[in-house]
């Protein structure tokens, strides 16, 4: 199935893991479609989507998907280039609003499995620190890890940043 | 020395380090020596340590050597393959027990270095996040960076465990 | 410009960053000069700089540059050899002294991206963990992050230290 593409940037905080991913669909046909999942809790976050938000123009449409991420993956039209920043935000939302991730990980794997068109998807890595002391970071770290894992299993392409330049892995 | 081969698994947490080591293992004949340095102090490593335990059939031998890895590397019979998993917690149980690891780190080269048989160790990489807060945790990573390079060195084969697939090192 | 030659080795805390710039200076003619940016705030820090030092001997010129690197690298003569040890330091020295880096980060890329002669440059990459807990070690993992992108954009070679061992990147 020649136009079932999903490619895995995985990355550190602030090694070029959006940029990329942004260079790999800008070589698709616009319009291409952002889904962010992140939320404006406080003024560093909003910082951030603001930067994020000036880098794409009038090609792109945005869509907020915080939570129903797999809802919103399965909802796209088939062919159009999505971009999917990230799942680590993504996660920590469902984590946070107290849920066990399981089910709305296996939900996104599933639609990620079936969509039609170029997806690329965004997650961060943060197993490579010192074990953290509280035991929900340590749990975070444990489900981005299993999380990370099914994605590249599925993946047609992975590479990991490392500042700001990829490395092929798959 | 065709028949000595220590290939070195290293990889963050939830990056399916064990898993690829399990893979790699069993293209050698069964049966399997599985040396665990884990403790089961609580239900969290109780729990990681009976999912590791499930993935392993009646073809392993399991040994337990939460301290003294060297000694048992070097009661391994010839030829028999053996996973180490993993240095990290073997490290942290020294450490944690006040001794100075230097004297058992050499003693583990040592052994690893003049084992005959296919042997596959397991590590994980504590050294690319912010610096720890408190002098332990500092130490531990300053430790276990050390432990990595010594057996990187000496190892045939090395791997960098990203979201569940290897990248080559070495 | 075939005598302009910048190398950046970037790796997690004792993954042998130093001693790899070292080895890949050596194969050029000495003099070599060593730009040190650590300052001997305590015990721990004092301990690393001397076990570095150690590993110096009479080929090398010590400078210390902890806070304007780029004046020092501006001054280095053409041709001459050196080794910027490290980026996270120096970027530690500006931060903790109230500033905001950027306009220092600016100053040393365009040093370094002028200078005329074989260049390595050792960086930290820390942003692989956990989100940390305080504001301001997660605004150095972003300064460190971006600092490391724009150093690695200009570098002719890029490796990351896995274990001792370099992974080439670029």
């Amino acid at each position: 199935m020649p136009d079932h593409r999903l490619t895995f940037v995985l990355g550190g905080a602030r090694s070029g893991k959006s940029r990329h991913a942004e260079e790999l669909i800008s070589r698709h046909q616009s319009p291409w479609t952002y889904i962010a999942t992140a939320q404006a809790h406080d003024d560093e976050m909003r910082l951030r989507i603001s930067e994020h938000r000036a880098r794409r123009d009038g090609r792109w449409v945005t869509l907020d998907a915080p939570f129903d991420l797999a809802g919103a993956v399965a909802a796209l039209p088939d062919g159009v280039p999505a971009l999917i920043d990230c799942l680590t935000l993504w996660l920590s939302n469902r984590m946070l609003d107290g849920g066990d991730p399981e089910r709305g990980v296996a939900e996104l794997i599933d639609a990620l499995s079936v969509r039609r068109g170029p997806c690329f998807v965004v997650s961060n890595e943060v197993g490579l620190g010192i074990v953290p002391d509280n035991a929900l970071a340590r749990r975070f770290r444990d489900e981005q890890g299993r999380l990370n894992q099914r994605v590249a299993a599925i993946a047609d392409e992975v590479v990991f940043m490392v500042a700001g330049l990829p490395m092929k892995v798959k």
